[in-house]
């Protein structure tokens, strides 16, 4: 017998029709709307294996993302449903014993297994078995080799939480799929933070229906200026209550810094991320708090925002399509930024619309990740990052290139090289980089050290291997996880260093990528003087920190040792190269604007400093009133600046 | 004694400012925040009659309105205050004894005079010298000629709810005085409606402290299409209680129609028009509500929502620099579009930013009105209407002397001409360049009819002479009021409409202007089918009326007699004259550009259809790149479309 009983008609209509689909010998007991999914509680668990399609049919019917689960009463006791499980699994995924967890609110078990996707099986097959045998639904999860702490904390509050999270998404599915009020629809955007300038991107977009944040980042440069660290959102002004989703293209503060604000202030909505982009938002947001506190700075919320966060967050895959309002659906493409990032695609009142934001995005392929995504369904809309509207940069073989020069150059004079690198991404690529040079013998097997929280970061990069650049993510299928190589040597803690800088010829690579701090900075003070070392910058120097006055000519280093200060030259060789950039050159956004498949009507420039905007636009108008570039007349290039707001839906 | 105990910071240097200037003779007993004003009251009354220019200086030093009333305890009864008054008042005001009325509450005296400036007095003398005698500050009104039923209910009602009254001044005086937040502010507008189009005007003006709304209106000839009718205010989203003030240019429906909604959703902030302004759109919006009944159309409020609007109406005069909010100062300056229509002049954030909104203006003298102004002590953006961005006009000059010729031929062969008008300034127009025809010997003197709106609203005109052209003013001071000459007959009802029509030759003046209904259409049905007989149309016949028909060719009516269609040839003459409109014509637009003081740097074009609005952008382009009419290079056009914000504030 089913619970609901009011409903409104728009759901009342959905319902009916799945009802029509589902076989009588399933007993369906329950349909809730949990989240973005429609889930189906049945009691005759053992026949969920006879229907292995009937889920996928349902969701391409009704357009929504469906799910079957057992009633609560048929479920086994855990213990025997763990032994089942052992048993059904194949031997070859590697079940660990000790990594199924029960969540008894939800009917979920999770496996940690070697590989994950035996768990699920070709067509959900060895799923719905497990399913249908034990009436627990199976969620794999991948024992990585390297273990993340972040991942661990987050999982147990997950699991702690399960009771408050089944409501939060019972209560969120019931709104997502509210009925459509308005016949007559709109949409339109407006520029909160990262318009005309770089750090605290933000955009409202709006709808008669709806209303969703892209992105809430933070100006970390910005420092204590507050009017330029954090975006135009007036939480009054915002009505928190009337949000209906945030969406966060990726883990960089400058994009998802902010978020733990809105839940301080009490948003209790969703949060919809990649699931990388769950575990490094953890990650680079903890770090965040810590680094604000031990500097003695502002930061307008605490850890307790962040645990309330993850809870509200809901993990899409690339390629999911997912209702987040009633008029509003999201879809996550592959950006090539760093590791979960993505191009956010919202399509809007039934075809009404539809934006593609990019976020930050690499056009071109890298060792760690695969070159953004430039195929969609529909675009009318595409707003651009323009970070290198106005630069072109080294091509990424140049780069290696040159960095395999420098090092084998160091490694030859028995020097050490020093790689400051950004904990995201930048990292985990010059591993790769170094790794594949050693393994094809462009540089002798050295001696790696990695310190900071790029440690941390690498291991949610081998969990998450699916997505990755198809190369890396066919090797660790295979089990030869380049970032676990045996020279690569993970420092857990700063005692270590003075033996370390005594190896010769080594590899550092430590954070912070811009020398304000962290473990890279130790280093130096340590190797600094030694004219046989060489420090190289991968990375974007910014104006004021070490990094930048170093690279621009600096030569001592003050130090306080003993309660007195100490001058350290720098003899060691300095070096920068510039074309391991996670973003796309300017080259590669105007091939980008060329390629993109539809053509949108209206482009939008934002995420750069004015110069690189206008920069761009010009060279973007260029190409759209080219019509062998398949540009329609009236396209339009918008270049806004914060506060703006633009109808997208009008007629211009 | 005080008794503000608790004040902000701000609030609390304002009142130490204010107190530093106050003769101790004087005795302060309070100061309160009474809306825009800051209200000293006092227990020496006879001291008040001293100190003539404190009030001023003191305005001018806090740069905050000021008046100063005598303690409730110091007044003297009604009836002897009366006595005192009639005493003091000079023989030649006129004032009717039975039109002295108290305010307890406010400590305000209303006395209807012929020459409501003689109660005043040369340097506000005898105001000052009424309220030391008797402890009641005179607030003189005109007595007209001519009555006006609405602005009896408008008194009695204000009368009635005074205690109200005082609580809503003094909560708001409290709002728009309290502390700045803010260091950092920003101004940006929303388009919100009459934008690419006529009709629903409305725009957002917010800075970080405030939110005010320009213009509120409904587009009448929307009809049912309630997404057309209705400006982008989502009532849940606008956030009533973030809304500092609500400020109308003029009284016509697509400015002013959907001003009580916000009430009838609980807003109760202050609604800022001029005093006409306040008479005509209480006329205007019964009407409204009467054809909507009539017809069985909908309209989201009733009458009650039109009183409550009245209690929060807050009338300010021509030149009134007055705050609205912390930081918005308005100034009401003469539109010349109808009477009390004004342009609107906001100073933002002690100098940030202005900004002058045309509304509707006319950039020319009218017989009726002064030309619109075009001098501002700052304007960093104009928002300028363009109803004929597109469209040259005939002349006023030669306008009239068409009519007359009309007129006088139609006279001349017995005829009756018919000229439908608009209630609200086409009508007192055509009746004042009636009358100086006729006084100067152009016409014969015949018989001029008016029926319908018109007369109620012929009456406010009468009330406001200062808002009047300076020629009509002048003569209204001199007693010769030429709305009451003799040969103007009001008529109140329809019964006399046979015996009218015999009357041959005349003139008739009837209501509505497009002929959609009203005594305009009986009087054509009367007289259609004699050929003698013209019909003028001197305003904008829309698409669909019954004038735009007739004016394009039509010569049939039909009518129900007895429950039986009869159809009516018209055999009449008819006319067309359009250079008697209350808008600036192109060249009056350009013209305004050229000679607006000083330029500002920001132009944004409104309210009309895009094709105006798109050949008037062009035309101005042009002017502002022309260096000698004293534009900045960096001079911006905008021709936002609804729903666009611009922040005004951008560096561009």
């Amino acid at each position: 017998m089913l619970k609901k009983i009011m409903l409104d008609r728009g759901r009342a209509e959905l319902l009916k029709r799945i009802l029509r689909e589902i076989p009588p010998d399933l007993v369906l007991t329950n349909i809730e709307f949990e989240g973005p999914e429609i889930v189906l509680y049945v009691r005759n668990r053992k026949a969920i294996a006879k229907y292995l399609d009937l889920v996928k049919n349902i969701a391409k019917k009704v357009r929504k993302r469906v799910v079957i689960r057992a009633d609560p009463d048929v479920r086994l006791p855990p213990e025997k449903a763990k032994e089942k499980i052992l048993e059904i699994v194949p031997k070859d995924a590697g079940v660990d014993p000790n990594g199924i967890v029960f969540d008894h609110t939800r009917g979920e078990v999770w496996i940690k297994a070697e590989k994950p996707g035996l768990i699920v099986g070709r067509g959900s097959y060895i799923r719905h078995y497990i399913l249908a045998e034990t009436g627990w639904r199976p969620e794999p999860q991948r024992a990585s080799p390297l273990e993340s702490k972040v991942l661990k904390v987050i999982m147990s509050n997950l699991l702690k939480e399960s009771d408050y999270r089944l409501r939060f998404l019972r209560k969120l599915g019931e709104r997502i799929h509210r009925d459509v009020i308005f016949k007559n629809n709109y949409v339109r955007i407006t520029a909160l933070g990262g318009f005309m300038e770089v750090g605290r991107s933000a955009i409202l977009v709006e709808t008669r229906e709806s209303r969703v944040l892209l992105d809430l980042g933070i100006n970390v440069g910005a420092g204590t200026d507050y009017d330029r660290a954090y975006p135009f959102i007036d939480i009054d002004q915002l009505n928190l209550s009337e949000l209906d989703a945030v969406i966060v293209t990726h883990a960089h503060l400058d994009h998802i810094g902010l978020v733990p604000l809105l839940y301080k202030y009490g948003y209790r909505g969703p949060l919809y991320v990649t699931k990388p982009t769950r575990e490094l938002m953890v990650i680079m947001i903890k770090d965040l708090i810590e680094v604000t506190q031990r500097e003695g700075k502002y930061l307008p919320y605490s850890e307790k925002d962040l645990m309330t966060t993850i809870l509200h967050t809901i993990p899409l895959e690339y390629g999911d399509v997912t209702d987040v309002a009633p008029d509003i659906k999201v879809t996550m493409y592959n950006a090539g930024h760093i590791l979960g990032s993505a191009i956010v695609h919202l399509h809007i009142g039934m075809g009404l619309h539809n934006i593609v934001y990019t976020g930050d995005f690499k056009y071109a392929p890298t060792r760690l990740l695969n070159r953004a995504e430039d195929k969609f369904p529909r675009v009318e809309t595409l707003i651009m990052e323009s970070t290198y509207g106005a630069t072109r940069q080294q091509s990424r073989r140049e780069a290696e290139a040159e960095l395999i020069r420098i090092v084998k150059k160091t490694i030859e004079r028995k020097g050490i090289v020093l790689i400051p690198v950004f904990a995201v991404g930048r990292g985990q690529e010059i591993m790769l980089v170094l790794n594949d040079a050693i393994s094809k013998g462009l540089i002798p097997k050295v001696d790696v050290f990695i310190e900071g929280l790029v440690n941390e970061v690498t291991a949610i990069h081998t969990q998450y291997p699916e997505y990755l650049n198809r190369n890396i993510k066919e090797m660790i299928y295979r089990g030869e996880n380049p970032f676990t190589a045996d020279y690569f040597h993970i420092i857990e803690s700063g005692t270590a260093r003075p033996d370390i800088v005594e190896t010769k010829p080594s590899i550092i690579l430590a954070t912070s990528g811009m020398l304000t701090g962290g473990p890279a900075v130790e280093y130096l003070k340590l190797i600094a003087s030694d004219p046989r070392n060489s420090l190289v910058f991968v990375g974007y120097q910014a104006e004021g920190t070490l990094g930048r006055r170093i690279k621009d000519g600096m030569r001592e280093l003050q130090t306080v040792v003993d309660n007195k200060v100490e001058i350290i030259r720098i003899n060691l060789e300095v070096y920068s190269i510039d074309g391991f950039s996670g973003h796309s050159d300017q080259s590669e956004l105007l091939r980008y604007v060329r390629n993109i498949s539809p053509k949108p009507r209206n482009i939008i420039l934002n995420h750069g400093e004015p110069s690189a905007i206008m920069t761009l636009a010009r060279l973007v108008s260029k190409i759209i009133r080219n019509p062998s570039t398949g540009y329609g007349a009236n396209t339009m290039v918008y270049t806004p600046h914060l506060l703006d707001s633009i109808h997208l839906t009008a007629r211009r």
